[in-house]
């Protein structure tokens, strides 16, 4: 017996459901991932896309998932529930709903697909920066439990430098991977899609009240672009593009470290200030 | 009694619905709006932000919405059911579904919120142009119905042009407006949000089989900001980031004559190439 196949990585068990039979499934929060309030809202999404996944009745591949945080998570268990509301030629519409004594706390929709060869170009380009391995990981204050699950090398816009006052810029690219190193999958990618601070808050350099309304992830890498990164770092850039009147939204990228355009990330966030 | 007060739109038409109770609506296709297959994937997107702004439990305004699109719609009656899933002290969570004959065609999630006076910071810029007047309207060859609803002048990469073989960039930019003019609101800012010829055939330079299967729409304008647009023309800017395995995202922009950030769309197209 190789230490390799019996080790348990925390995210797995994170993400570990129970099946209770009719598309119905039970989970708990992990403290290993609290954030301010309740769980990481990256944590959250992967959990209910892995419900699909899960499910037996699931067709194809993840290429869409949006995720509604439409009120807080209580430490503790609860129950997601997924239905197929549309099975095509090549895609397959999910929704998803997390509850915690039946009132809802999560929604989600998914769309599952046949991914075929076909004509391809990625018009996008990677943000500059140095191999992983030229960078140090940050090191976290004991701010939020959650941190502590990533290896996260800051490029530009680092989370750590938040008290450094307003920046013209809400950019930051980083390193991100697992800690302990984890091979990719669709799971911990929608994860890394919310890695990053709320925009507003690197954009005023301090604290401010925010937290994510609406994500988005469209996957771009099937299953076997995700086994030839293995566990090497994923390079993550997020922006705002307009912020205020209450919100502001994200747009994220993630790269594999030969240029590969992983996922997209898309989100509203809610923000005082 | 003046001709301008008892004009009726053909979109207020198309996107008009009969309130039946308990949240369900009655709608129906508008042949004025088909497009290849179906109605014009904006349009629908529309109908489903109509019916949650129709059910008088709605509170604030429209901050997101994302549609799935399942399956066709088929010419003629359709039925939407609304559910305001959690409503908070800022935001109110809502699901929609559209259906014909109890099979679903169309699933979304729409975030509603209270807009307040924030910080605020707009990062993206808007797209070079000349001012609309200073462009032609393009005309259209007798393709599909629903475009001959819209005032479009393409300052880069015009539809038209699509026989023109492959280019390099999937970039459109143009200024949009409904034809007849009418106000923007986030009805038809939604619907603009959707204009673009899918980005594969434009790179490619010919038609592909190729449609929207989800579009999520963040909406920077509250009612003040779109009442002082009035029907002046959008400029419309659209990208793909990456297209390749069957499916294309697309990140488009919605901008004012005068630089102001009104919505941004994001949508996964599936196709064949």
């Amino acid at each position: 017996m190789s230490p390799i196949t019996t080790f348990s990585h925390r995210f797995d068990d994170a993400t570990g459901l129970t099946p209770l039979g009719d598309g119905v499934f039970e989970g708990r929060t992990d403290p290993a991932y609290t954030n301010m309030v309740g769980p990481f809202g990256g944590l959250t999404a992967a959990i209910l896309l892995q419900a699909v996944l899960l499910d037996e009745r699931h067709l194809g591949e993840p290429v869409s998932l949006t995720v509604n945080y439409a009120g807080p998570i209580a430490d503790g268990p609860f129950t997601i529930s997924v239905d197929p509301v549309r099975t095509n030629r090549n895609t397959q519409h999910w929704t998803v709903t997390l509850s915690q004594n039946d009132v809802v706390a999560t929604t989600a929709t998914a769309v599952f697909g046949t991914r075929r060869a076909t004509w391809a170009s990625t018009e996008s380009a990677p943000p500059e920066a140095p191999p992983a391995s030229a960078v140090e990981p940050a090191e976290f204050p004991e701010l939020v439990a959650w941190l502590d699950n990533y290896e996260m090398r800051f490029v530009e816009g680092s989370s750590l430098e938040l008290d450094a006052g307003p920046r013209p810029s809400s950019t930051s690219t980083l390193w991100v991977r697992d800690k302990p190193a984890r091979p990719l999958d669709h799971l911990s990618l929608t994860a890394m899609s919310d890695v990053f601070l709320p925009r507003v808050m690197l954009r005023l350099g301090k604290f401010v009240p925010a937290g994510t309304v609406t994500l988005t992830v469209y996957f771009h890498a099937d299953t076997d672009v995700l086994a030839a990164q293995g566990d090497r770092p994923v390079l993550a850039t997020a922006r705002a593009g307009r912020l205020g009147r209450g919100f502001s939204d994200q747009y994220a990228e993630l790269w594999t470290d030969d240029g590969e355009l992983l996922a997209t990330g898309h989100q509203l966030v809610y923000f005082k200030a």
